[in-house]
């Protein structure tokens, strides 16, 4: 068993930076934890929540002496928190983040790194659709993928602890490029969330169809999309703004063939339809097989009771 | 308080007529059930789960002397299944449907309607991903909304007792045309599962990233989408199939919107992004207060705890 790190510095206490912070204690993954954040408001949750032994919104002090230091901010935040903490680091310590998007993160922080500091970026392919300090929870990361991309020079003992660190918190590892990471996290996540938020934004601006109609009806399949709809805007807008090359490549694939079952609706071609809608369930079930999603109808959504007055009525 | 039917007769006994059975009986809406399937297998499921007072395959003999008739098949399927009840329907008789989509069951039912039948098309906007006898439950209607869309000549009465048994199962009753009622659904119901059928084949069809790929990290959003792509193939064929007009209206629409999203992001507009985001994200809060969603993060999915080795490990 690796040793905990001495000092774990969190750069960001949203969703996943509060969730490490409760995870590492929880899992003893850290001797001591220290939160820095920017925003007043979120350091005075995270004292309140008691999630860190030590508090600060200065970063170059936070990180001073710390083994562990992980960015938790949207990733178009990195470079300069690369460059206000890189001065800082000390030698051996080891510099990791959180970004949906790897390549910019190497791109970003990299040149800031000191020599004696390594470099592991991290991806932690799990989340909710809340934000802040008091919608992390110790249990996020568990059976989730964390991804890391270390550069091709990384010390192996370095992404070993990384990936003890992740694995203590409950999750899985896979290594891979950066470039791989962006290709992968464009299908399975980042288009995802650019179809929902416009359909969401579409469903917005009907004239024929009130919002109130839209709400009413949304249990015909909508409402799923207005869960990732509703995400952080600012971390997903720095998503798609460095990971555009891949975004916009598997959108065109989207389209292309979003185009061919439209033009079978047009036609009136029931077979290439049955097909497909044939094809994609045998997907959800090799995620429910890994255990990447509940098995539960409706992800486990609880129907309520049928009401008492009608259940007592007398035949 | 209207008096429970006579005799329901149910023609289909998937998941949303098994549910129908299930809570009628529970309801006390009706004193004798007849469950009506084509399909050996599902009467005898149907047989086994004891949903119902009688079980056959003869639509013409289920439907005798029966006051309420409701038929859960798909939407295609409706022409035929009216064609064969029509000259055994009893006088006073109403009929009923759940299909999604209105236009065509007016259209397909209609007009083998005897004199003196009344006809009161429904939808109740409720669901799972799950198809067949085994996947029904009498809550499924509870706190969804029931639209009605029966002609404009139909009595009253008939109107007002379909109404009744749609809020004996739980559930909130709308009446509108049945062109509104496409219109709506299309873009609340059809176009959602239209576009996760549509990313769950563009995933499943990349070359440069594997479906092992796909499944490990969906839970960046992907699968959420895997959920609706789920759903039964011959029902989803013949809703997009029979309300072609209103769903190539709103996937224009919707392809208009992402195309301008697309743009956005190759051209580095982060305002723009971030407006629609944020815009988004009022949309669910609607949705949850209004009942029709859980306000639990990720669907009230329930996060595994941390493994017990890593709890106990000691610092």
């Amino acid at each position: 068993m690796i040793p905990p790190f001495e000092r774990l510095a969190i750069i960001g206490l949203g969703l996943i930076g509060s969730s490490i912070a409760r995870a590492a204690r929880k899992a003893g993954a850290a001797k001591t934890i220290v939160a820095i954040d920017r925003d007043a408001t979120v350091r005075e949750r995270v004292s309140a929540l008691g999630l860190a032994d030590e508090v600060t919104g200065n970063a170059a002090k936070g990180v001073a002496g710390a083994d562990m230091i992980v960015l938790c901010v949207p990733v178009m935040a990195n470079a300069a928190v690369g460059a206000t903490i890189g001065p800082h680091l000390a030698p051996g310590a080891i510099v990791s983040d959180v970004g949906s998007v790897k390549g910019s993160v190497v791109r970003d922080v990299g040149p800031h790194m000191p020599g004696g500091v390594h470099f592991v970026p991290a991806h932690p392919v799990a989340g909710t659709e809340d934000s802040g300090p008091d919608a992390g929870f110790a249990e996020l990361f568990v059976n989730r993928w964390s991804i890391l991309t270390p550069p091709p020079d990384t010390a192996p003992a370095a992404i070993e602890r990384t990936k003890a660190f992740w694995e203590a918190m409950g999750s899985n590892v896979e290594v891979m490029t950066p470039e791989h990471h962006d290709l992968v996290l464009a299908i399975t996540s980042h288009v995802p969330h650019l179809i929902a938020y416009n359909i969401v934004g579409t469903a917005a601006d009907m004239e024929a169809v009130t919002q109130g109609e839209v709400i009413k009806f949304s249990a015909g399949g909508f409402r799923d999309f207005t869960r990732i709809a509703a995400s952080d805007p600012t971390m997903w807008r720095d998503v798609f703004l460095t990971n555009k090359d891949a975004v916009l490549e598997m959108l065109g694939r989207f389209n292309e063939d979003l185009a061919a079952l439209q033009r079978a609706i047009r036609w009136g071609d029931g077979d290439a339809l049955h097909a497909l809608f044939t094809r994609t369930r045998a997907i959800r079930r090799g995620i429910i097989a890994s255990g990447q999603e509940t098995a539960a109808p409706n992800f486990g959504r609880k129907p309520e009771p049928l009401p008492e007055t009608v259940e007592a009525k007398p035949q």
